[in-house]
């Protein structure tokens, strides 16, 4: 883990969890791309080596990570919970994660979507992050003495799949039309070899920011869903919207 | 209606229409003051001139109106649509105001929220103003020919009351807790003399936006529920979450 | 129109409006005929003449409302809006029963739902009877000004068919086991002779009606639902729920 | 656990269930003032001794928790789950605390709301307690022979924050406006020195409540949310309405 | 209008409403190409001739709109209500629609969705064919007297853009992966030239039929929305789902 | 376990999944009839001997399932979770499970709803089942390398009280008024002799399937709640819609 630098508040590290190796990739990789081209440290937290998917042994899938998370400009961590496909939702998994944001120390982390009708280790982990971001603010919970208290400003859901997006929530959409954007994290998706090779993962993921971008009003677009509501100092911080058809 | 200087895109003209004297201050006046603090034009135009309300005469309310206006920094015009108590769902109602918008050419468009469980007028202008926004941009309708399309940015809806705030919208809230915006709008809403004397509107909405603001970390916030997701170039736009309690 | 005393406030008269000459009965007759033996006065409006159905004169029908009203204990009057299968929204509408619930001057109002997928008479007068409610409470309406304003305490839907059950308020469910009141609503339905011939619609309101019933501990019982939360000076009011199964 | 007397079933015990030693009266501690007043009976089982909280040590809240639930006039039992921020949904909970159901033999059971975005104790809680009120009917589980069956009447849930009330269910709000209402629940929230001297609770939850309030015809309201559709004898029950503004 | 052999039910003619000449390709062509090519007559009736559009005067979209028709297979005939970007909902249209209903005797009745943000012409002219739908059953509807009632089998609703699809039904995807059906959808869109050189509509309907296709299990599908629920004989009916990724 | 011949994709194995030994048959028997007198192979699993019940002996419920289901044509295994009221989500359930997915290599899957507001093994075992059909997919899952992936075609819940239907999910409702299917439905309930004689069981599922036939033209009629949208090569396969009233 490394130390973090607070001088530009809005720029406080972005923390990013996963449960496979690819999650993060396939749900917002453009976003991260976007955010560190700007200046950001990004963290991934990967919460399995993917042991149980149908392709790739877990060192492959490590592997993997590393190499994508490199070309989106991210470091990587991973940590043990219950395993791929073994997810379940426990209060000292909270607490460990807890722990990790108490040292990461940052502003928006970024987790799986809570919508239950994906990978079940995808809502649980939405979860989990959810409520470690809560326990890392209390003073009082014994495993975490060791790390000082951390309120983070923003958690924002990405969705790995269209129908992992939450219908009760107002998406932002982050422009990440920019070419090298574009393409950072084309190639970081495309360096999960052992995935894309038995489904059309990359397409799919293009397809759905094309058709955000398309409303957006051109080129591609990722939604994230804010789990509270954005405070703002003045509406000139928003004055874009996706009005376009 | 003045001319519009759209040197800083960002703070392109602001909107707002009300149905009656006194929405647009209790709704959301707050943010008025905000916004032309930070040097945005506002435009209001008010729909009808009150007549049907308990208390007050229509010269009375629309000198209220003016004098309200002014405290905020904003400009003011009536338009005349079929009167408090009355308004219905008019295609040539929708026409009128893009009409209006096309003049103005803002950026952002503040309408009352659709929520039909409350002042009927409420609701029917929230749907006209939604519709007059899209039907600015059409080339071919002919009552609109002589002004040239117009693209707005974005459509904020905001509440007169708690129960017409939208459940399936995600607000974000803007922070009015500056003293002299604060101050600012206390003043806007004591100038509508004829209303605050029967009931308590000022302590209604004082109370509504220090609740939000305590969820905010602290002073008064006030939501507006985005029409339309809204679209970020990056995360460091929205750098402040509503998670306190 | 009859005088009201209002020596029991809990005891105001009930107000129930239907856009057909059978849509009270049907959708909640079991509930007049409950209050009517706990001694409210209770009084319909009824606004067409049923002229657009399959079967029934508009003559046959008027007396066929008139002699169940009767059956039920409430009196009746007839109304004219649209017409029969014409009923649109409108001010106007809205603004004729706000004068009538001046005259009235309910405690209780109960409406036709407000779901927009059964015929379009029934949600369309809902909206109406919504508004006339909250016009009847406005001193500046220049049609209304012979009548005293009058502020209604609730406003119920009921709901003709399973179908025009709104899902998204919690009803309360009203207990109409009683024998005589059951069969004092069974007799008033079939009293509409000229529609129950063609279609089952006694079965169906039965059938809702035991269903909910069983929920509810046994019996048979009428779904409401409230446009505006119950206000309760103690739990005590509210002491059996639906909990059976 | 003291003997309740049923000789009045509308007047049967409320046993209310809190996460933490502060929960119940944040959330709905009015209420509680209101009912005793009336007569009742009130249990409070609190789920853990707040030990993860920043401030006050266990012992301390214990202790505060005790005097509050005395200013309040009822009585107070811990029981012990998991622990503060600990709290995990297990059957084996919900079988401990239909194992009190039993015992108390409420009519009314009172526990924190489902919504997820709050405390993880709190919704779990809720959770817990559904199923629990369940349980307590099922003649056949083991670890419950000993204590007869009991079906109690309503479950309500209640919400410590704004955040936490449920957007899905309508309220119904209990006045608390009485001067004598008003003060033992003020003096109950302050009774939990160690929390209000950090945050601004206190003012929250009466915001909030003056918030409802204002609504509900002026005063202070809380909300509480049925589980299950109210059943009522007459609508008399329900003769007040939510109507102001 | 042509005569309609009803000798196989399941085949009974299909009748689709379009606000605008190019509605219908856009939002399902298709399906359309999918049910002419298995036999099913389509007939198309569109209400107005686009003539509010910023591209294209009215002759020339309704040339389109006809060689559109001719590519899928239907027959189109064009029917004024109020005109482009002036639709109302008026009891009258429904009525008007109605009588095509009975003229056509569909099973299958094709509408634009309900949803409110978009184009208005679109959300009303879905509501005015709903109740259409209805209207047409009911026999003594005195403008409708000349046509037998008719009760049509289903009404599903199709989306324009991906922002119209509803989020309260549960979609079926109408799989049109076949070339020839592909191929013929993509001739349809593209034969409204003074559409589809202002914006990229043809794009954004692959993209969006991609993504379902993709979920789908390859290929492309367009979602249709039911009004009402499905009545099945047998699961076999329905014996694939979108269940990939 | 038998195996399967999938030789008519269409009437590929049904697998239904039950909490207790009468869920299957309360909450949808009349459509396993249907399926079965049309020749579909179907498989009943249960998860627990009902041994929390009120009424009945874990031996006698056993040999009243096997009755059921051979009643219905079905055949039946028993499935040790965590027992009658003591079920908990858990990843090592959803693969056992898994387990028997890929055993048994169904085309359609039955599980209770997921509506929480029930006995709460119903609900969980319905998450643990919509887990369990998608881990059957995964290649990599240690527990279940012995038997081959599988991936099934459609997943439906089940209620087996008004109350879990799900709100969120169009149904599709199976007609299930054939006389011999409605018997058949009606003697598997009557086998459950143990649980009959307490509540009215009976009534209360036949009440729910009359309620949706009278919807559905007339008849009885079961409502399904598929997991993910339907998709159809022709809208022939979905001919008839429940319209009536």
């Amino acid at each position: 883990m490394k130390p973090t630098l607070k001088s530009r508040p809005e720029l406080a590290p972005l923390l990013a969890f996963g449960a496979h190796p690819d999650d993060i990739e396939f749900g917002c990789g453009g976003v991260i791309a976007q955010e560190t081209r700007a200046g950001r440290e990004v963290h991934f937290v990967i919460c399995s080596r993917g042991e149980a998917g149908t392709h790739g042994k877990p060192a492959q899938r490590v592997a993997e990570a590393k190499k994508s998370a490199a070309l989106l400009g991210a470091t990587v961590e991973f940590v043990e919970l219950d395993g791929d496909a073994h997810l379940e939702v426990r209060a000292a998994h909270a607490i460990k994660l807890a722990g990790i944001i108490r040292c990461v120390c940052p502003g928006i982390v970024l987790a799986p979507s809570l919508v239950e009708n994906q990978h079940p280790d995808h809502a649980r982990l939405g979860q989990i992050v959810r409520d470690a971001c809560r326990l890392a603010r209390y003073g009082g919970i014994k495993e975490l003495r060791r790390a000082q208290s951390h309120a983070i400003e923003q958690l924002f859901y990405y969705a790995v799949t269209t129908e992992a997006e939450p219908m009760n929530i107002t998406p932002v959409l982050v422009d990440v039309s920019a070419p090298d954007v574009l393409k950072a994290w084309t190639l970081a998706m495309e360096a999960h070899v052992s995935q894309i090779s038995a489904r059309n993962y990359v397409e799919l993921q293009l397809t759905r920011a094309r058709l955000r971008g398309l409303r957006a009003g051109g080129g591609h677009a990722i939604p994230l869903f804010p789990n509270d509501p954005l405070v703002l100092d003045s509406l000139a911080q928003v004055s874009r919207g996706a009005r376009r058809f």
